[in-house]
Protein backbone atom coordinates (compact mmCIF):
# COMPACT_ATOMS: atom_id res chain seq x y z
CA UNK A 1 0.00 0.00 0.00
CA UNK A 2 1.85 3.17 -0.97
CA UNK A 3 1.97 6.05 1.76
CA UNK A 4 -0.03 9.55 0.78
CA UNK A 5 1.19 12.44 2.27
CA UNK A 6 -0.66 15.93 2.05
CA UNK A 7 1.98 18.69 1.82
CA UNK A 8 1.85 22.13 1.73
CA UNK A 9 2.30 23.62 -1.65
CA UNK A 10 2.87 27.25 -2.47
CA UNK A 11 1.31 29.28 -5.86
CA UNK A 12 3.81 26.55 -7.52
CA UNK A 13 2.78 23.19 -7.12
CA UNK A 14 6.09 21.88 -6.57
CA UNK A 15 7.14 24.22 -4.39
CA UNK A 16 6.34 22.85 -1.21
CA UNK A 17 7.61 24.60 1.59
CA UNK A 18 5.94 23.48 5.10
CA UNK A 19 8.92 22.44 7.68
CA UNK A 20 6.94 19.91 9.50
CA UNK A 21 6.11 18.47 6.31
CA UNK A 22 10.08 18.26 5.02
CA UNK A 23 10.68 16.62 8.27
CA UNK A 24 8.21 13.80 6.93
CA UNK A 25 9.53 13.57 3.48
CA UNK A 26 13.54 13.18 4.51
CA UNK A 27 12.03 10.81 7.05
CA UNK A 28 10.28 8.81 4.52
CA UNK A 29 13.55 8.65 2.35
CA UNK A 30 15.57 8.21 5.41
CA UNK A 31 13.03 4.69 5.88
CA UNK A 32 13.30 3.90 1.83
CA UNK A 33 9.54 4.40 1.95
CA UNK A 34 7.40 5.56 -1.29
CA UNK A 35 5.56 7.99 -0.88
CA UNK A 36 2.80 10.15 -2.95
CA UNK A 37 2.26 13.59 -1.86
CA UNK A 38 -0.52 15.29 -2.67
CA UNK A 39 -0.14 19.29 -2.96
CA UNK A 40 -2.50 21.06 -0.37
CA UNK A 41 -2.97 24.84 0.30
CA UNK A 42 -4.29 26.10 3.36
CA UNK A 43 -8.31 26.42 2.40
CA UNK A 44 -8.07 22.70 1.39
CA UNK A 45 -9.37 22.11 4.84
CA UNK A 46 -11.91 19.56 3.78
CA UNK A 47 -9.44 17.16 1.79
CA UNK A 48 -7.54 16.50 5.39
CA UNK A 49 -11.08 16.36 7.42
CA UNK A 50 -10.56 12.68 8.43
CA UNK A 51 -7.30 13.40 10.24
CA UNK A 52 -9.66 14.97 12.64
CA UNK A 53 -7.36 18.59 12.38
CA UNK A 54 -6.77 21.29 9.84
CA UNK A 55 -3.18 20.93 9.00
CA UNK A 56 -0.52 19.19 7.37
CA UNK A 57 1.42 16.93 7.36
CA UNK A 58 -1.08 14.76 7.26
CA UNK A 59 0.26 10.93 6.69
CA UNK A 60 -2.73 8.54 5.07
CA UNK A 61 -1.32 4.48 5.50
CA UNK A 62 -4.66 2.59 4.08
CA UNK A 63 -7.03 3.65 6.69
CA UNK A 64 -5.00 5.46 8.80
CA UNK A 65 -4.97 9.25 8.67
CA UNK A 66 -1.69 10.29 10.65
CA UNK A 67 -1.73 14.34 11.48
CA UNK A 68 1.61 16.22 13.26
CA UNK A 69 4.93 15.09 12.49
CA UNK A 70 6.07 14.22 15.75
CA UNK A 71 3.15 11.63 16.00
CA UNK A 72 3.52 10.58 12.19
CA UNK A 73 7.74 10.46 13.03
CA UNK A 74 6.75 7.52 15.94
CA UNK A 75 3.93 6.04 13.70
CA UNK A 76 6.28 5.45 11.36
CA UNK A 77 9.26 4.15 13.46
CA UNK A 78 6.23 1.66 15.15
CA UNK A 79 5.13 0.62 11.69
CA UNK A 80 8.09 -0.48 9.92
CA UNK A 81 10.43 -1.47 12.19
CA UNK A 82 11.78 -3.51 9.79
CA UNK A 83 12.60 -0.33 8.05
CA UNK A 84 15.90 2.19 8.99
CA UNK A 85 14.97 3.68 12.42
CA UNK A 86 14.29 7.33 12.68
CA UNK A 87 15.44 7.62 16.39
CA UNK A 88 18.28 4.64 17.15
CA UNK A 89 16.17 2.92 19.83
CA UNK A 90 14.01 4.02 23.45
CA UNK A 91 16.32 6.41 24.45
CA UNK A 92 16.94 7.75 21.15
CA UNK A 93 12.94 8.56 20.67
CA UNK A 94 12.98 10.11 24.17
CA UNK A 95 15.88 12.65 23.41
CA UNK A 96 14.74 13.44 20.27
CA UNK A 97 11.51 14.79 21.25
CA UNK A 98 13.02 17.96 22.53
CA UNK A 99 14.65 18.46 18.91
CA UNK A 100 11.19 18.17 17.39
CA UNK A 101 10.32 21.32 19.99
CA UNK A 102 13.44 23.47 19.17
CA UNK A 103 12.83 22.83 15.64
CA UNK A 104 8.83 23.99 16.19
CA UNK A 105 10.45 27.72 18.05
CA UNK A 106 13.01 28.03 15.06
CA UNK A 107 10.10 28.00 13.26
CA UNK A 108 9.02 30.86 14.91
CA UNK A 109 11.75 32.62 14.91
CA UNK A 110 12.95 32.54 11.07
CA UNK A 111 9.17 33.61 9.91
CA UNK A 112 10.55 36.77 11.61
CA UNK A 113 13.04 37.35 8.44
CA UNK A 114 10.90 35.44 5.79
CA UNK A 115 7.12 36.24 6.85
CA UNK A 116 7.22 38.45 3.36
CA UNK A 117 8.87 36.19 1.05
CA UNK A 118 6.69 33.36 2.55
CA UNK A 119 3.39 35.42 1.89
CA UNK A 120 4.80 35.88 -1.68
CA UNK A 121 5.29 32.57 -2.35
CA UNK A 122 1.18 31.04 -0.67
CA UNK A 123 -0.92 30.03 -3.36
CA UNK A 124 -3.21 32.92 -4.30
CA UNK A 125 -6.10 31.63 -2.32
CA UNK A 126 -4.29 31.54 0.79
CA UNK A 127 -2.98 34.65 0.40
CA UNK A 128 -5.25 36.87 2.28
CA UNK A 129 -6.14 34.46 5.25
CA UNK A 130 -2.17 33.50 5.59
CA UNK A 131 -1.56 37.82 5.68
CA UNK A 132 -4.45 38.19 8.80
CA UNK A 133 -4.14 35.21 10.45
CA UNK A 134 -0.30 35.43 10.87
CA UNK A 135 -0.48 39.10 11.37
CA UNK A 136 -2.84 38.58 14.70
CA UNK A 137 -0.04 36.04 15.90
CA UNK A 138 2.28 38.11 15.59
CA UNK A 139 0.31 41.78 16.46
CA UNK A 140 2.02 43.70 13.94
CA UNK A 141 2.03 44.16 10.11
CA UNK A 142 4.49 41.17 8.48
CA UNK A 143 6.42 44.29 6.52
CA UNK A 144 7.20 45.93 10.74
CA UNK A 145 7.80 42.08 11.50
CA UNK A 146 10.92 41.93 9.19
CA UNK A 147 11.38 45.30 8.67
CA UNK A 148 14.60 45.84 10.70
CA UNK A 149 15.30 42.00 10.10
CA UNK A 150 18.93 42.79 9.13
CA UNK A 151 19.62 44.50 12.62
CA UNK A 152 18.35 41.50 14.56
CA UNK A 153 20.44 38.76 12.04
CA UNK A 154 23.57 38.60 14.71
CA UNK A 155 21.35 38.13 17.53
CA UNK A 156 19.92 35.03 15.90
CA UNK A 157 22.81 33.77 14.90
CA UNK A 158 24.37 33.93 18.55
CA UNK A 159 21.25 32.31 19.64
CA UNK A 160 22.69 29.27 17.18
CA UNK A 161 25.58 28.73 19.54
CA UNK A 162 24.63 25.21 21.01
CA UNK A 163 23.72 23.98 17.67
CA UNK A 164 26.17 25.20 15.92
CA UNK A 165 29.10 24.02 18.94
CA UNK A 166 27.49 20.62 18.41
CA UNK A 167 27.88 20.68 14.44
CA UNK A 168 30.86 21.61 14.97
CA UNK A 169 32.10 18.39 16.50
CA UNK A 170 29.76 15.99 14.45
CA UNK A 171 28.40 15.56 11.53
CA UNK A 172 24.66 15.12 12.44
CA UNK A 173 22.99 15.96 15.07
CA UNK A 174 22.15 11.74 15.28
CA UNK A 175 26.31 11.32 14.91
CA UNK A 176 27.98 9.79 11.87
CA UNK A 177 24.44 9.58 10.16
CA UNK A 178 21.77 12.24 10.30
CA UNK A 179 18.25 10.59 12.49
CA UNK A 180 14.72 12.15 12.96
CA UNK A 181 16.10 14.94 15.24
CA UNK A 182 18.21 15.88 12.16
CA UNK A 183 14.85 16.24 10.04
CA UNK A 184 13.14 18.29 12.90
CA UNK A 185 16.08 20.58 12.83
CA UNK A 186 16.54 20.79 9.25
CA UNK A 187 12.77 21.19 8.15
CA UNK A 188 12.73 25.20 9.32
CA UNK A 189 16.17 25.74 7.88
CA UNK A 190 15.09 24.45 4.53
CA UNK A 191 11.78 26.41 4.74
CA UNK A 192 14.05 29.48 4.68
CA UNK A 193 15.81 28.08 1.63
CA UNK A 194 12.14 26.91 -0.19
CA UNK A 195 11.28 30.26 0.01
CA UNK A 196 13.43 33.13 0.63
CA UNK A 197 16.62 34.47 -0.30
CA UNK A 198 17.71 35.97 2.42
CA UNK A 199 20.84 34.62 4.55
CA UNK A 200 20.21 33.43 7.57
CA UNK A 201 23.56 31.32 8.02
CA UNK A 202 26.65 32.79 7.38
CA UNK A 203 28.74 30.69 4.59
CA UNK A 204 31.41 29.12 7.09
CA UNK A 205 28.90 28.18 9.93
CA UNK A 206 28.60 24.75 10.90
CA UNK A 207 24.98 24.62 10.79
CA UNK A 208 25.23 26.17 6.72
CA UNK A 209 27.67 22.94 6.08
CA UNK A 210 25.27 20.56 8.00
CA UNK A 211 22.58 21.68 5.68
CA UNK A 212 24.27 21.21 2.40
CA UNK A 213 24.99 17.53 3.63
CA UNK A 214 21.07 16.61 4.19
CA UNK A 215 20.44 18.90 0.77
CA UNK A 216 22.32 16.66 -0.71
CA UNK A 217 21.05 13.00 1.35
CA UNK A 218 18.32 10.79 -0.66
CA UNK A 219 20.16 12.03 -4.04
CA UNK A 220 19.61 15.20 -3.50
CA UNK A 221 15.59 15.00 -2.73
CA UNK A 222 15.73 18.23 -0.90
CA UNK A 223 18.32 20.34 -3.06
CA UNK A 224 16.10 19.50 -5.94
CA UNK A 225 13.07 21.10 -4.71
CA UNK A 226 12.27 24.36 -5.96
CA UNK A 227 14.53 27.13 -3.69
CA UNK A 228 16.25 29.73 -3.28
CA UNK A 229 20.53 30.12 -3.65
CA UNK A 230 21.68 28.73 -0.53
CA UNK A 231 22.42 31.36 1.89
CA UNK A 232 26.19 30.39 1.57
CA UNK A 233 26.59 31.12 -2.26
CA UNK A 234 24.21 34.16 -1.16
CA UNK A 235 26.90 35.44 1.40
CA UNK A 236 29.49 34.97 -1.27
CA UNK A 237 27.88 37.19 -3.42
CA UNK A 238 27.55 40.30 -1.30
CA UNK B 1 40.81 3.66 43.44
CA UNK B 2 38.48 6.60 44.62
CA UNK B 3 37.64 9.33 42.74
CA UNK B 4 37.97 12.64 43.11
CA UNK B 5 36.15 16.14 41.97
CA UNK B 6 37.26 19.32 42.36
CA UNK B 7 34.47 21.27 42.69
CA UNK B 8 33.57 25.00 43.22
CA UNK B 9 33.02 26.17 46.79
CA UNK B 10 31.23 29.31 47.61
CA UNK B 11 32.42 31.19 51.16
CA UNK B 12 30.19 28.11 52.62
CA UNK B 13 32.52 25.16 51.94
CA UNK B 14 29.04 23.27 51.74
CA UNK B 15 27.93 25.55 48.87
CA UNK B 16 29.18 23.94 46.25
CA UNK B 17 27.27 25.98 43.22
CA UNK B 18 28.53 25.46 40.30
CA UNK B 19 26.28 23.98 37.02
CA UNK B 20 28.81 22.00 35.73
CA UNK B 21 30.16 20.15 39.06
CA UNK B 22 26.43 19.34 39.19
CA UNK B 23 26.44 17.72 36.16
CA UNK B 24 29.18 15.45 37.05
CA UNK B 25 27.57 14.89 40.93
CA UNK B 26 25.01 13.99 38.91
CA UNK B 27 26.38 11.41 36.65
CA UNK B 28 28.89 9.86 39.25
CA UNK B 29 25.82 9.29 41.52
CA UNK B 30 23.83 7.79 38.33
CA UNK B 31 26.72 5.50 37.60
CA UNK B 32 27.14 4.54 41.60
CA UNK B 33 30.55 5.93 41.77
CA UNK B 34 31.91 7.16 45.24
CA UNK B 35 33.86 10.36 45.51
CA UNK B 36 35.69 12.12 47.76
CA UNK B 37 34.48 16.07 46.49
CA UNK B 38 37.38 18.45 47.39
CA UNK B 39 35.99 22.22 48.03
CA UNK B 40 38.10 24.52 45.15
CA UNK B 41 37.96 28.46 44.87
CA UNK B 42 38.58 30.44 41.58
CA UNK B 43 42.07 31.36 43.09
CA UNK B 44 43.00 27.51 43.49
CA UNK B 45 44.57 27.56 39.79
CA UNK B 46 47.86 25.43 41.11
CA UNK B 47 45.33 22.99 42.93
CA UNK B 48 44.14 21.75 39.28
CA UNK B 49 47.01 22.80 37.56
CA UNK B 50 47.77 18.98 35.95
CA UNK B 51 44.33 19.06 33.77
CA UNK B 52 46.05 21.70 31.68
CA UNK B 53 43.38 24.47 32.47
CA UNK B 54 42.14 26.84 34.92
CA UNK B 55 38.45 25.62 35.71
CA UNK B 56 36.53 22.93 37.30
CA UNK B 57 35.02 20.60 37.34
CA UNK B 58 38.35 18.84 37.29
CA UNK B 59 38.07 14.73 38.22
CA UNK B 60 41.01 12.71 39.15
CA UNK B 61 40.95 9.02 38.05
CA UNK B 62 44.28 7.57 39.74
CA UNK B 63 46.91 8.78 37.64
CA UNK B 64 44.38 10.84 34.94
CA UNK B 65 43.28 13.98 35.18
CA UNK B 66 40.40 15.28 33.00
CA UNK B 67 38.39 18.66 32.71
CA UNK B 68 34.91 20.08 31.37
CA UNK B 69 31.91 18.66 32.08
CA UNK B 70 31.14 17.71 28.72
CA UNK B 71 34.71 15.58 28.33
CA UNK B 72 34.30 13.90 31.92
CA UNK B 73 30.86 12.47 31.32
CA UNK B 74 32.31 10.71 27.80
CA UNK B 75 35.26 9.61 29.89
CA UNK B 76 33.05 8.27 32.57
CA UNK B 77 30.86 6.53 30.21
CA UNK B 78 33.95 4.74 28.76
CA UNK B 79 35.81 4.02 31.44
CA UNK B 80 33.04 2.43 33.58
CA UNK B 81 31.13 0.03 31.21
CA UNK B 82 30.26 -1.95 33.47
CA UNK B 83 28.27 0.60 35.41
CA UNK B 84 24.53 2.10 34.51
CA UNK B 85 24.84 4.01 30.87
CA UNK B 86 24.70 7.98 30.90
CA UNK B 87 23.56 7.98 27.19
CA UNK B 88 22.00 4.73 26.71
CA UNK B 89 24.72 4.20 23.69
CA UNK B 90 25.96 5.74 20.89
CA UNK B 91 22.84 7.26 19.25
CA UNK B 92 21.78 8.66 22.59
CA UNK B 93 25.40 10.35 22.93
CA UNK B 94 25.08 12.00 20.25
CA UNK B 95 22.10 13.51 21.01
CA UNK B 96 23.38 14.27 24.51
CA UNK B 97 25.73 16.98 23.07
CA UNK B 98 23.43 19.78 22.20
CA UNK B 99 21.76 19.21 25.82
CA UNK B 100 24.87 19.83 26.99
CA UNK B 101 25.54 23.09 24.87
CA UNK B 102 21.49 23.99 25.69
CA UNK B 103 22.57 23.94 29.64
CA UNK B 104 25.63 25.61 28.86
CA UNK B 105 23.45 29.07 27.08
CA UNK B 106 21.17 28.35 29.44
CA UNK B 107 23.27 29.29 32.33
CA UNK B 108 24.28 32.77 30.74
CA UNK B 109 20.37 33.28 30.34
CA UNK B 110 20.42 32.54 34.24
CA UNK B 111 23.03 34.87 35.02
CA UNK B 112 21.32 37.53 33.95
CA UNK B 113 18.88 37.10 36.80
CA UNK B 114 21.15 35.79 39.32
CA UNK B 115 24.00 37.47 38.91
CA UNK B 116 24.08 39.17 42.39
CA UNK B 117 23.10 36.38 44.02
CA UNK B 118 26.23 34.50 43.04
CA UNK B 119 28.42 37.50 44.08
CA UNK B 120 26.52 37.40 47.36
CA UNK B 121 27.52 33.53 47.45
CA UNK B 122 31.24 33.13 46.28
CA UNK B 123 34.64 32.97 48.78
CA UNK B 124 35.53 36.44 50.47
CA UNK B 125 38.88 35.90 48.16
CA UNK B 126 36.78 35.37 44.66
CA UNK B 127 34.83 38.20 45.22
CA UNK B 128 36.62 41.43 43.61
CA UNK B 129 37.71 39.44 40.58
CA UNK B 130 34.75 37.69 40.08
CA UNK B 131 32.90 40.81 39.80
CA UNK B 132 35.58 42.21 37.96
CA UNK B 133 35.84 39.43 34.90
CA UNK B 134 31.64 39.30 35.19
CA UNK B 135 31.49 42.54 34.37
CA UNK B 136 33.92 42.29 31.69
CA UNK B 137 32.35 39.95 29.97
CA UNK B 138 28.66 41.42 30.06
CA UNK B 139 29.74 45.14 29.69
CA UNK B 140 28.00 46.42 32.79
CA UNK B 141 27.79 46.02 36.52
CA UNK B 142 26.13 42.80 37.68
CA UNK B 143 23.54 45.73 39.47
CA UNK B 144 22.59 46.86 36.01
CA UNK B 145 22.35 43.22 34.49
CA UNK B 146 19.65 41.98 37.51
CA UNK B 147 17.81 45.91 37.40
CA UNK B 148 15.25 44.71 35.63
CA UNK B 149 15.03 40.82 35.97
CA UNK B 150 10.78 40.67 36.80
CA UNK B 151 10.34 42.26 33.35
CA UNK B 152 12.72 40.27 31.67
CA UNK B 153 11.53 36.58 33.39
CA UNK B 154 8.09 36.71 31.32
CA UNK B 155 10.52 36.23 27.95
CA UNK B 156 12.92 34.03 29.75
CA UNK B 157 9.95 31.41 31.12
CA UNK B 158 8.71 31.64 27.47
CA UNK B 159 12.25 30.18 25.60
CA UNK B 160 11.89 27.21 27.32
CA UNK B 161 8.73 26.25 25.77
CA UNK B 162 10.40 23.41 24.31
CA UNK B 163 11.90 22.06 27.31
CA UNK B 164 8.32 22.30 28.72
CA UNK B 165 6.29 20.50 26.47
CA UNK B 166 9.03 18.07 26.37
CA UNK B 167 8.78 17.36 29.65
CA UNK B 168 4.66 17.87 29.86
CA UNK B 169 4.63 14.90 27.83
CA UNK B 170 7.47 12.45 29.54
CA UNK B 171 9.31 12.09 33.08
CA UNK B 172 13.24 12.90 32.06
CA UNK B 173 14.75 13.87 28.99
CA UNK B 174 15.91 10.56 28.74
CA UNK B 175 12.38 9.08 29.42
CA UNK B 176 10.92 7.63 32.15
CA UNK B 177 14.55 7.42 33.71
CA UNK B 178 17.04 10.28 33.66
CA UNK B 179 20.21 10.18 31.63
CA UNK B 180 23.13 12.55 31.18
CA UNK B 181 20.83 14.99 29.13
CA UNK B 182 19.04 15.45 32.57
CA UNK B 183 21.40 16.64 34.10
CA UNK B 184 23.01 18.35 31.88
CA UNK B 185 20.06 21.00 31.80
CA UNK B 186 19.20 20.35 35.90
CA UNK B 187 22.74 21.91 36.24
CA UNK B 188 21.68 25.27 35.89
CA UNK B 189 18.51 25.22 37.55
CA UNK B 190 20.57 23.61 40.10
CA UNK B 191 22.92 26.25 40.73
CA UNK B 192 20.27 28.97 40.60
CA UNK B 193 18.69 27.06 43.42
CA UNK B 194 21.71 26.97 45.33
CA UNK B 195 22.20 30.57 45.75
CA UNK B 196 19.05 32.33 44.53
CA UNK B 197 15.79 32.53 45.77
CA UNK B 198 14.72 34.12 42.59
CA UNK B 199 11.55 32.25 41.24
CA UNK B 200 12.99 31.07 37.90
CA UNK B 201 10.13 28.92 37.28
CA UNK B 202 6.68 29.11 38.04
CA UNK B 203 5.07 26.83 40.75
CA UNK B 204 3.18 24.61 38.17
CA UNK B 205 5.73 24.79 35.16
CA UNK B 206 6.37 20.98 34.19
CA UNK B 207 9.86 21.88 34.05
CA UNK B 208 9.85 22.76 38.23
CA UNK B 209 8.28 19.37 38.77
CA UNK B 210 11.06 17.94 36.47
CA UNK B 211 13.56 19.50 38.35
CA UNK B 212 11.85 18.05 41.74
CA UNK B 213 12.45 14.27 40.13
CA UNK B 214 15.65 15.40 40.07
CA UNK B 215 16.73 17.03 43.47
CA UNK B 216 15.00 13.35 45.16
CA UNK B 217 17.17 11.36 42.99
CA UNK B 218 20.43 9.42 44.62
CA UNK B 219 18.65 9.49 47.93
CA UNK B 220 17.94 13.36 47.49
CA UNK B 221 21.84 14.20 46.62
CA UNK B 222 20.60 17.80 45.00
CA UNK B 223 18.30 18.26 47.49
CA UNK B 224 20.33 17.67 50.67
CA UNK B 225 22.74 20.73 49.49
CA UNK B 226 23.07 23.96 50.75
CA UNK B 227 20.29 25.91 48.86
CA UNK B 228 16.98 28.39 48.90
CA UNK B 229 13.44 27.36 48.86
CA UNK B 230 12.39 26.09 45.58
CA UNK B 231 10.95 28.61 43.53
CA UNK B 232 8.16 26.53 43.49
CA UNK B 233 7.75 27.49 46.92
CA UNK B 234 8.64 30.84 46.97
CA UNK B 235 5.84 31.38 44.21
CA UNK B 236 3.61 30.50 46.49
CA UNK B 237 4.33 32.74 49.15
CA UNK B 238 4.22 36.24 47.13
Amino acid sequence: MLLRLYDLAGADADRCFSPYCWRIRMALAHMGLPVETIPWRFTEKDAIARSSQTRVPVLVDGERWIADSWQIANYLEDTYPERATLFGGPVGRALSRLYSGLGDALVSRIFGFVALDVLRHVDDRDRENFRRSREERVGMTLEALVADRDNRLGQFRQELAPLRLTLNAQNFLGGDRPLYADYAMFGPFHWARCISPFALLAADDPIASWRERLLDAFEGLARKSPGYDIPAAADRRR
